[in-house]
């Protein structure tokens, strides 16, 4: 079992380089990373850092916002997609995440929204496969609907991805679902078919005190994390667990020492 | 169509005896309450004050949490659910919330506890129709689970209802249900059984800043109000609009502006 770390976690202290660095000096070969790093005109130089650290992407954030005021507005939130995907593929990630974004300023036409984003997802979601990288589905927890989702259960992900047909992908975020009385049945349900792509680890901290960025390590929440692991394993799943943990708390800390403290957790928990 | 208030929407202002007054000066006469201000000792006292106010109970705030770190934490809490049942009986009230709380400190076991929690509905929903009054099941916003609650999702609440049997039934509020993709499925499946007891409003606000106590007043926030009301009200419920709005923000401003506001609101979107 394989244990990596998603860049998210060290927003505010590294460069993108120093994550790399960080990871090789570990001995550890693969990363999830973010777009903000990663403009189109620096996709070879990206593949440079990438080569030189013998370090290799698992996660590539992301596609999206879905944008759908105008027909025009959504054509271009495809186009963008698309290049994203493209880089994804050039740099040669495992799977790329879908993030459909909010709703459009003044709407509140919740339903309508999600069409386009089936839509969206369907389109992406192939020209993914053809550039071949992995769309993956992310359902966001439900306090972000509105604001940054309308993906909000791991059974709507599993009822869009019965649409999508060939390369439908899931990544599982326990911080997202770990509250769902549905969740065994719809991990389940997305081993079955075949598509659970990624597993997030974090831990949900009581109380909760903002709803982005207080995200708790791993061990230090109330999620079950090794029986929701076990549950992801049983279907078959034998990629990476990868730690994202959004958190002014663990922000403000030593990298180095943060990136330790993960990789115990992860493996005292999950060993 | 009535239209009440409930009293957290007054929270920082006023006490129960102004709310009555306020709500009798508008020439209302339905409230719903929270036990904080109702101690088991003054229950004769508060009888007369709802009497001179000409002011019926709709809801009363509440039974629970649920302990069960013990098997008599777990006797203490049923007992005292039946002391506030016996209130809420005592002051007519139509129906009483039952607020499950959240794990036991120390704990990660979310299954457990709802299977805890279903036993102690089951208990006290019967008990609640002997005293001549109604135990009502409220699901809570995912976001509140393990903090505040097990009761996470409108399908659970039906799913629990149908092991009540006679008695069951549902209060709905729109903050903690609007984001579920199978909202409209499970109010028409509420509806069919017959359960539904109560419709809460407010809005939910983009961005939502606090977990607790970030509400938006009816028409801020992103909430299809008047859909979901069409929906409910499409299963043959008749009973009252209730507006709850926890918000510091709201809060502050002078209460009186507060229930004209409320009501307004209401009749523009409802009516």
């Amino acid at each position: 079992m394989e244990i990596l770390l998603n860049q998210a976690t060290f927003r505010k202290k590294w460069t993108l380089e120093q994550f790399l660095d960080a990871t090789s000096d570990r001995g550890l070969h693969r990363v999830s990373i973010w777009r903000d790093d990663v403009k189109p005109t620096d996709v070879a130089e990206l593949s440079q850092l990438l080569n030189r650290a013998k370090v290799q992407l698992f996660g590539y954030n992301r596609v999206g916002p879905i944008r759908y005021k105008s027909d025009a507005d959504f054509e271009t939130s495809l186009e963008d997609g698309e290049r994203q995907i493209d880089i994804a593929a050039q740099l040669g990630a495992d799977h790329i995440l879908f993030f459909t974004g909010g709703l459009e300023p003044g709407s509140k036409d919740l339903a309508g929204f999600r069409e386009k984003v089936s839509e969206a997802a369907k389109h992406l979601s192939a020209y993914a496969q053809g550039a071949g990288t992995v769309l993956a589905i992310e359902p966001l927890h439900p306090m972000l609907c509105g604001d940054r989702t309308c993906l909000t259960s791991l059974k709507q992900a599993n009822d869009l991805c019965d649409n999508l047909g060939d390369g439908a992908a899931i990544v599982i975020d326990v911080h997202h679902v770990w509250w769902d009385p549905d969740l065994s049945q719809q991990i389940q349900r997305s081993g079955e078919a075949d598509r659970i792509v990624g597993f997030h680890v974090n831990d949900w901290l009581v109380p909760t005190t903002h709803l982005l960025t207080d995200r708790g390590m791993m061990g230090d929440g109330v999620i079950e994390l090794r029986k929701v692991w076990d549950e992801v394993s049983a279907t078959g799943y034998s990629g990476s667990i990868e730690v994202e943990i959004f958190s002014e708390r663990w922000w403000e800390r030593d990298p180095d020492e943060v990136y330790d403290i993960c990789l115990s957790r992860c493996r005292s928990i999950f060993s």
